[in-house]
């Protein structure tokens, strides 16, 4: 029988011989194959400043290669620039989609970054479509269930994930690596077994863009559509995944957590529902001031709940709001944790989120 | 609250207000913004030959234009030479994954393509984990389930759908649209509603490469190692998939089909094991002459079957072993279908054929 490629039309330009990121004990190089190139620099995003790029030396062979000091441990992306045009390294299969676009991965193990590696006991993910009635369109939404799941009978905890803007409903498990993170802290003891729920947070769209969607109809600006996401999560999103998955339908088995836009769509939801969830966990986001803001959390301080946890970087432009959030809770008299890392608006920090606030819930 | 972009490190070098491609009528234009590049060209695999490209133009804002014909309706993929580098086009979303390349995806739409596009009523697809005592490891697959699958409590035939070499359990769903191509013919009541099963045909590979995954330490060539992935496909993953989906656990309710490598798996599955699948679908694969050939025919034949369906293309490199394949059933007696289309060994044909074969399954 024919042991056939099924790479028929092989494009060239590439160098196979190459391995590119190699980490050697506390370096990385980064190598392209850019025999015609007259510029090559590396763009990375634990670089400071996203206009700096470290430029790359043309050795033999026309391979461009660069040596840097290893950045700490953790998950990163990079691309190449080849005569002022952002390129992926074509040997390195691990890519993660940020919105629109496709960035290379640079994973540097250590203790910060183990748990988004691949375990032994890994959960199902899960691609599903529901009807939303109130956005005129089914959608596309992603589950996690945990390991075990399909051969036990138990009622599952769930946790609402939500993405910020410019993701979508692989937002999290791209570029947050959450069934990894979930799969290591279950198999560790550390969190619950629990199902996790990443729907698409972007109301007039279907789904992660492919070929023929469509777009609503409804217009999101209109002040009738207000909060149409966040009340589309409460009275379809649950009650589709209470009928469809082993999910415990209790407010003590509901937690929700988002980032950035998600997480308004956490404060919001929280806000407008607070008999849904016990463990509230907006994350980057922060709140605005406003004259109905105590009477919104005295609403959910009277409805009850287990958890009220907030992840943000000092250095994020959503810090000041998350001040105010922390302040106005704070001052209803309303137990919360704030929970400070350095850095900004970026993955490094959800992960770290997701990995640390996981384990705090349905306990 | 603060409605933040997720992408915060947004590169530069990316022309955003760019359309590529643009279909127009019969044509298609493709752009990119490449101010500092010498020379670039188009490279598509409608073109005749792998080393054909398209020159691009430079015109005004450093932005590279090129014109075509636009081929006939089918899903393409392209890329661009930047200065000998090959790059994807920044602005087009679309992004099928080859083995270990990213390429973008160029969607002409028409009759043959459109049960490519997504419709109404779409099936689950999950990545699930099973463990192979066979190989060794744990390993991934990926179970579409159709529409009103969840909400019903009916059993459903199960199609085996194989990748060729260079691929893996995301190759019939990103290249070959089987996802896609079975929401459609289920919706249009061409095909019986069924489960998919797109498993991980490199025995030595516990899934699409990904952080920290191991190899089996068995060595794949060693003669005892023979057949390793067909035998696990039978011992293993058959009874995974019958305990955890309601599939009907029956010769007659069961199918195979693969590609290249994935279809030697089909040709060798069903010689090793007659009495388990009653549609046999070998694509763009052939056999091998032997001395044994009719024998291992014979033993299908005696086992009985309902469809045996050979897809090929005339200018496949494997034409010549489909013709054996071909000759020999026809010898032995044994009631087939050659389906012989133009083109080569490429995903344009493997969609064509799985939107044909699929409406024959399971009646």
């Amino acid at each position: 029988m024919l042991q056939a490629q099924e790479l028929s039309n092989f494009s060239f330009g590439r160098g196979n011989r190459i391995i590119s990121p190699e980490i050697k004990g506390d370096s990385v190089t980064f190598r392209l194959n850019a025999n015609y190139a007259t510029m090559v620099s590396l763009y990375g995003n634990w670089l400071p400043n996203y206009t700096d790029v470290i430029p790359m030396t043309k050795g033999p062979n026309g391979i461009w290669e660069v040596t840097i000091a290893a950045p700490e441990p953790e998950i990163y992306t990079y691309n190449f620039l080849v005569d002022g045009v952002s390129t992926n390294d074509p040997v390195n299969f691990m890519v993660q989609r940020d919105g629109t676009r496709y960035l290379n991965m640079l994973f540097v193990p250590g203790d910060r970054s183990k748990n988004y590696n691949e375990t032994a006991h890994r959960g199902t993910v899960s691609y599903k479509w529901y009807d939303s009635k109130q956005l005129g369109i089914n959608r596309r939404l992603a589950v996690y269930t945990p390991y075990g799941y399909e051969t036990s009978n138990k009622k599952y905890p769930v946790l609402y994930l939500l993405h910020g803007g410019g993701g979508d409903e692989e937002a999290w498990l791209s570029m947050g690596r959450a069934a990894q993170i979930l799969d290591n802290l279950i198999e560790q003891g550390k969190a619950v077994p629990m199902i996790v729920v990443m729907p698409n947070g972007n109301p007039n769209q279907q789904a992660a863009s492919t070929i023929g969607l469509k777009n609503t109809a409804l217009d999101m600006r209109a002040p009738e559509n207000a909060n149409a996401y966040v009340k589309s999560l409460v009275n379809e999103i649950i009650p589709f995944i209470e009928k469809n998955y082993r999910a415990i339908p209790k407010k003590s088995a509901r937690a929700i957590s988002g980032l950035s836009m998600g997480g308004g769509h956490t404060t919001s939801a929280t806000i407008l529902y607070p008999n849904t969830f016990d463990y509230i966990c907006p994350l980057s986001c922060g709140i605005r001031e406003s004259d109905h803001l105590d009477a919104d959390l005295q609403g959910i301080k009277k409805a009850g709940y287990k958890l009220y946890w907030i992840g943000c970087g000092k250095a994020d432009f959503a810090w000041p709001g998350t001040e105010i959030l922390d302040q106005a809770l704070t001052r209803n008299g309303m137990e919360h944790t704030l929970y400070s890392s350095t850095g900004g608006h970026e993955w490094k920090n959800w992960r770290l989120y997701l990995n640390t606030f996981a384990q705090l819930l349905f306990k």
